[in-house]
């Protein structure tokens, strides 16, 4: 199965070239399934309805959130009318969607997408550790799912790796997402798990994570906000991982980093 | 000028890979500058002065340091009569040791480096933004220093690239450690600093971040400590940053990032 | 009901304290039942077996933990055959030992003994909110327990006090402990409860949080240790919380501090 | 010299009781002295001038505040036209305001007051043990300044108490605000300094630290904001220490708390 997860989408300039590249990149590469992080889509702050839209018709199969989820408020109530829209699985039981949804593809193959928030240097949530656990086990990778996709939602390197090998073997894809800068650290684990410490975002990269620079650099000077954060308007770099699995196991066979446009070297899968 | 830069070199298994192949990676690309961050030298915590021995005599020009810094006492002496030996220079007035030193080329030009320590998600150190703007105001590119340094050691991806705005086209090149994980984002920024959120570490990457991963990856579980954390013992990847600078200007010209060994993906700079 | 709650019991010092002058407290004031917080009390670090049956000999009904709560690696052990040693709820499952206790006071009457962890500048926990919530539906107060305690062991005044409202009514104590200085914010929330921020430790005050100053104020001005932290050796203030409750609903009619001995101000509940 | 320092006045509930009970204080008590905490008297955020000058008349000599310093975007500007106004002296060079101010009693006594930020689980700002020691050291106790009065506004403990001894007899008093929960640890070190780790606010106590509860709680329970916090608007306690220090040496004689009004137990110095 051939499968595109991409990175935080940060504002208009994010949307735009998922909007301007994503359809034709699906149908070059004959993607199964493309999973989207949307958790800064709206100006860098959450996701409205309309732009949950846009990002599934520009061919995304589900979008998964992160820490922002729920700062355009209207996502607590459209979240419930969005199957595939997904947010962290840890956050406190009644929180409005859902932590995890089964896709299928247009041929018929079934996707476990689960998106998890972790907790070094975040906020206080539910052990993501134990939850990812309990429903990998609930639903065997090449039995119950065809292949599996982990958005694992974090700050810190050393969570996402321990993370990636606590569960190494039990998922397709692992990948990490929230610090807003790719790593280069793409590999499948010993346990035939694809792994990505982060995947970047899809945004301006001459910014601070994705933020017009003027206001955070002053921060860090003074100490004192002066503005608001707002999402940079240069030219985005689209920031994916790509990963094509083995239909039989689920397990990764082939992962490369996708690159495109913007300030950041560019690069893509040479396997497709 | 030429300059590489070797990010975190963890335990044996770091040194192994800088010992063999930095002697024959300078003569080949003909170096003027070598520096490695060796806060993880020894055994993954600090640095001795047999292990910064064994580094400058591979070719290490300078070498950093970190959080780790004095994580093996002895640094706190030998770091006085260890020149380049560099820890943060944000740490309280009397530390000993020094957060800056200029280094003299085979060629005869000067390079200025630097160490700072991040404060976002790490310990309480003096501001390193103030520091840095004494610091190059007393010593300006392209006239007091023909090249100039920074390794900037910290957590956040907004802190460090909030820095890389700050100072751009004040230093040759900025580029963060501690993280452990390379980024994908080496860019030469607007003013003309080569920058990278982090340059990796010097290590084995089937590990959390250089660790060997049971114990860390059970305390992700089990929230209570088993034993004590030990550098991973497999292959290395070599993880560097190459920057060219211009001999007038003392800005970069092109920056490409170094991956050699190991289990990440592979790559070179093509400009030497 | 009379209930006293003493405070983390920090090294030699304040386990003197406790032996010396629990026997008389409990008898002169006919105390229906006592819990210690003893997850310092092994030189500032944990607890042993030899020290948890002395708590209990000295009159202990229970003894609630925290952080340190396996320092002493033989707590992960000994916690299983010492039924009314109670550590924060909210480990991960499978941790040993159990996070609420049953306790029968001699004269027969059930209270509910709970600990739990705050994540607010903590290690990362499950929600304490959640799992009180639940324990709470599933032993009503003044039905199921005659009288029920919280220790909620935290950092953050907010989080202390946010849960103290969130759970007024359902527990006849909730009381704070970590921070090792006593709060004088006791008082009965408008629901019935009994709360205190903190009920500070029982230990010598000529110190740093229990500490020996020396070493923590040279890590405040140097950031790098010189020695290990051991517990301050001089006389030691008891640091207790005395509740009287209404047999009939299990809520609290009275509260007052207790400090004995040391250097802080003496005072003593006037009710009993 | 008699001294009484308040604790974080909170919005409208804190600044009445000052405005209703300090003038009688002060010349009951013939206060020489009186110093406020006003960081949060603007509805919970910051100050403005026109609240600066209710306290001034109400009978505070000098202002203090903390992390919400600039809450009220109007303090950046009449802080300087504000003598005695005082924001944390840690915040970076350029910070409008000052950190310290000499003032002169009305019997002719130079006391000096400091106001600084704490780091742990805080905001980075430049070191306060390095700030405070070149100051004392610029102004000796007993020679430049007949009384000194430090407020340390951080929130851990151990910093507190750290600070407290780092720098036992050098200043008169070292009171900690910020938690806005008092602490019963009133007490003259053994140098000689008055310390309380936390002078408590001046405010609502039925409330989650001065604001009404209900968001709060919401907060800790779902983890997602659903309104703005507001300061709680029921009767305010008024939460101070009161020390009495010697002429000559300018060291503390006493220390006690002040606690008037509200929920809290009240208590007032006996040696006035
Ligand atoms: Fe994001
Ligand atoms: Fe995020
Ligand atoms: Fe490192
Ligand atoms: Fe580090
Ligand atoms: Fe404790
Ligand atoms: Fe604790
Ligand atoms: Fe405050
Ligand atoms: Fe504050």
């Amino acid at each position: 199965m051939r499968i595109l997860f991409i990175g935080d989408v940060v504002g208009r300039s994010g949307r735009r070239i998922v909007t301007e590249t994503l359809p034709e990149l699906r149908r070059r590469w004959a993607l199964d399934l493309v999973v989207i992080n949307g958790e800064n889509a709206a100006g860098g702050f959450g996701i409205t309805e309309t732009i949950y839209n846009e990002l599934v018709e520009a061919g995304a199969d589900a979008i998964t959130l992160g820490n922002h989820s729920f700062d355009q408020r209207e996502a607590l109530v459209f979240i419930e009318r969005a199957p595939n829209l997904i947010r962290p699985g840890n956050y406190p039981a009644g929180t409005p969607g859902r932590g995890a949804a089964m896709v299928e593809t247009a041929k018929g193959q079934r996707v476990l997408i689960m998106n998890l928030m972790g907790r070094i240097f975040m906020d206080a949530m539910d052990d993501p550790f134990a939850l990812a656990d309990r429903e990998l086990a609930a639903c065997p990778l090449g039995q119950a799912a065809d292949a599996i996709l982990v958005d694992f939602h974090g700050e810190a390197t050393s969570e996402k790796m321990a993370f990636g090998h606590a569960f190494d073997g039990r998922a397709s894809v692992i990948v990490g997402t929230h610090t807003h800068i790719p790593t280069a650290d793409h590999q499948v684990l010993s346990g035939g798990t694809a792994y990505q410490s982060d995947v970047g975002m899809t945004g301006d990269f001459d910014s601070v994570i994705g933020m017009e620079k003027d206001e955070p650099v002053r921060r860090f000077l003074t100490k004192i906000p002066s503005g608001r954060f707002e999402a940079a308007k240069g030219p985005a770099t689209l920031c994916g991982l790509a990963v094509e699995t083995d239909d039989a196991t689920g397990l990764a066979l082939k992962v490369a980093p996708l690159r495109l446009g913007g300030r950041l070297s560019e690069t893509q899968p040479d396997f497709w």
